[in-house]
């Protein structure tokens, strides 16, 4: 028998079972949200792993730092579901008994061992909620849902507008949104259960996802209200912002959103003569977000020839002390090695020791609270690491009836 | 009296109550996520709006079309925050009574008026969650946090590395995951104030949403581990996926995440003899996504190949008859004038017509519940358009006391 890699006890949702079925990003990163809030997070994996077991990147001998990056803190139960052996006990999990149990989170599609009118026969409160592609069921990722909502072709350097080029996200935003979403579903679905004992099916598709924010952000109504959104390379739309290079070749960020963000750039390059000027020759009130966004060129030549007369350590300390909005670009190399918040010293974090990848730095949750020390972060587990244990507790299955189980090939050796 | 613009029956959180006193895009949009579940949210607004009232895209005559987008099903209450008794009204209306109500979202500094030790001398029971640029919260906003995680570096055309260039993105991405965790975070707080009768103050960082994601998605420990991510312009890292243009000149992503997607792919284009020999000739097993990634530009020559000889129509067709997965490129223009899914077809969308704005496509709520019909989408407020309603709910001022307040212009005419 395996011990728990995690302590059930403490957190937001202490008690709390959820039975994640699920692959790629939304669904695992929704499911490891509540694990990490201290929820009981046991996934159900086919023998040899699910079609995200493999994905990169990978270490030298594929283990995966995707798979277990979006799987901390969870428990691993793995079945052969090609068995009906294997989807009978599925179902037996997703539906066991327990006053906070009986909640299934799936990007899977709701049939066979997830039909949920099948599951509810056997638990009647069942709480399922299901990521879909597009709200039929369709097939979908992030990538061909973000080029169909319009963001491909407002990204990247103003010259790709003459060739029509678009440019991909490398962040599957879609997904972090579906994933974070799909927690905020579930505790509502439950919320609703504690008050009134009934369970649902909630559906949520990365199509709907994606539609809604752009709808939310102004673009949908911006382009049905005839404007085209034009792309702007790196500069911030509707305000001031955008890169700068020091005299020593760092690449910074500078972002005068608020007029108080505005006033510090200003006050940091001693620029706020000369922007009075600018904003009388050109009839602008600088002190308007959008009026910063015309003349944003004007105010970019400014700022360069002030940034590239400044080493990194000048500018920096000149930005800081007026408490300017910036930011250096890093690599994500520079990030691990450089940035304080990206280290030990930020309580999120903890270095643990995953099997297969060896010792390195992961984050728990981001969200503090004040009636709960945050959880520490337990590794992602082994594929099927806690078959025997989740089985003997949710199922009462004995040793001699899961050596039976084993000999009939359903679960691994 | 104006006539309240929603209805607070029905929904998930029919009957709970929020104040937000927030700006920009992750609180509104983790409060409007709980409006559009149902909750009375009732955004407090400085005389004449906050900081981003007046946040581009705007209308011909300047009204926002962002803030109207992250605002809508709210209720909305302005009054003079420079003012005492501006503050002592806030205040009141933070924690007035209410059995499922005391509850504060901010991405404002906890201080003044919305220092939770004050307000919980006054409700005892208070949650409050605050949304903050750093841990320590300092000054941050979504694309100066984006630029220190790393992501522009590796975003954008593979030539941009000779040159260091950074791609900045142009979707909030971090705003709006940090948005939906907010959520979250408030539905485990008052999950547990059900339970036990206590409140909190939760906490959480922009910059921690970040580094959590790139820890999750296996970045951090990719970059700690020696490697150092590329950028790969369009294509899909770890698997097959990229751009394509039909001969007729649609641009198109195919991805090839899954065996069966790039079986898909391979079956609509004829191609499962030329991959085998690929396969043959490099030693690579293509049925790996991993080895698909590895043979990206000779499995993109293939490909390529059969588009340059298809119409956008063929393409469809045939991609769409093996189940493939992929999405044409699509300006916003085209998405709203030409996308099925983003018009009212979608249960999700409603037309609304918006004060300043006009009628206009707008979204509700991704989350489908079987529990509770959609809500219907609510335009956002006027500012200050319940002030009024509010003031006399909560607090039961009256007419005479109300008509008080206006004339010592705490609240607007």
């Amino acid at each position: 028998m395996n011990t728990p890699t995690i302590n059930p006890t403490g957190g937001a949702l202490a008690g709390v079972r959820v039975i994640e079925a699920a692959a790629f990003v939304a669904a695992p990163l929704g499911g490891m949200t509540l694990a990490q809030m201290g929820a009981d997070v046991i996934r159900i994996d086919t023998l040899g792993g699910g079609l995200d077991f493999r994905r990169w990147p990978v270490t030298a001998d594929n283990t995966s730092l995707f798979w277990c990056g979006l799987n901390k803190s969870k428990r691993s139960v793995a079945l052969d579901l090609g068995k009906p052996e294997g989807r009978e006990i599925a179902m037996a999990l997703i539906t066991a008994p327990g006053e906070d149990a009986g909640i299934l989170l799936t990007n899977f599609p709701p049939r066979g061992w997830l039909d949920h009118e099948k599951l509810k026969e056997r638990r009647e409160d069942l709480i399922q909620l299901t990521v879909q592609g597009d709200r039929h069921g369709g097939s979908a990722v992030d990538y061909t849902i973000n080029s169909r909502v319009g963001i491909p072709y407002i990204t990247g350097d103003e010259s790709g507008a003459a060739t029509n080029e678009a440019v991909n996200h490398v962040l599957p935003a879609w997904d972090l949104v579906t994933g974070q979403m799909a927690a905020v579903g579930l505790l509502a679905a439950e919320r609703h259960r504690l008050k009134t004992g009934h369970g649902q099916h909630v559906k949520l598709a990365l199509e709907d996802v994606a539609l809604a924010v752009v709808s939310h952000l102004g673009l949908i109504a911006e382009a049905q209200l005839g404007q085209q959104r034009q792309r702007h390379g790196n500069e911030l739309f509707g305000a001031f912002g955008r890169d700068f290079k020091t005299s020593d070749g760092e690449l910074v960020i500078i972002v005068g959103l608020t007029l108080k963000q505005w006033q510090a750039i200003c006050g940091a390059m001693g620029l706020t003569e000369a922007v009075k000027g600018l904003g009388e020759r050109t009839g602008l009130n600088l002190d308007l977000e959008g009026d910063r966004f015309k003349a944003r060129k004007e105010l970019g030549v400014m700022v360069e020839e002030w940034m590239t007369q400044h080493t990194y350590a000048e500018a920096s300390a000149a930005l800081a002390k007026q408490g300017a909005c910036w930011g250096r670009y890093q690599t994500l190399r520079q990030l691990v090695t450089q940035d304080e918040a990206c280290s030990l010293a930020n309580p999120m974090f903890r270095t643990i020791d995953q099997p297969g990848v060896g010792k390195h730095l992961a984050a728990g949750l981001p969200l503090n609270f004040s009636a709960w020390e945050r959880l520490p972060v337990a590794a992602a587990p082994t594929l099927g690491q806690h078959t025997d244990e989740v089985l003997s507790e949710l199922l009462g299955v004995t040793q001699a009836q899961y050596g039976a189980i084993v000999e009939r090939g359903v679960v691994g050796r």
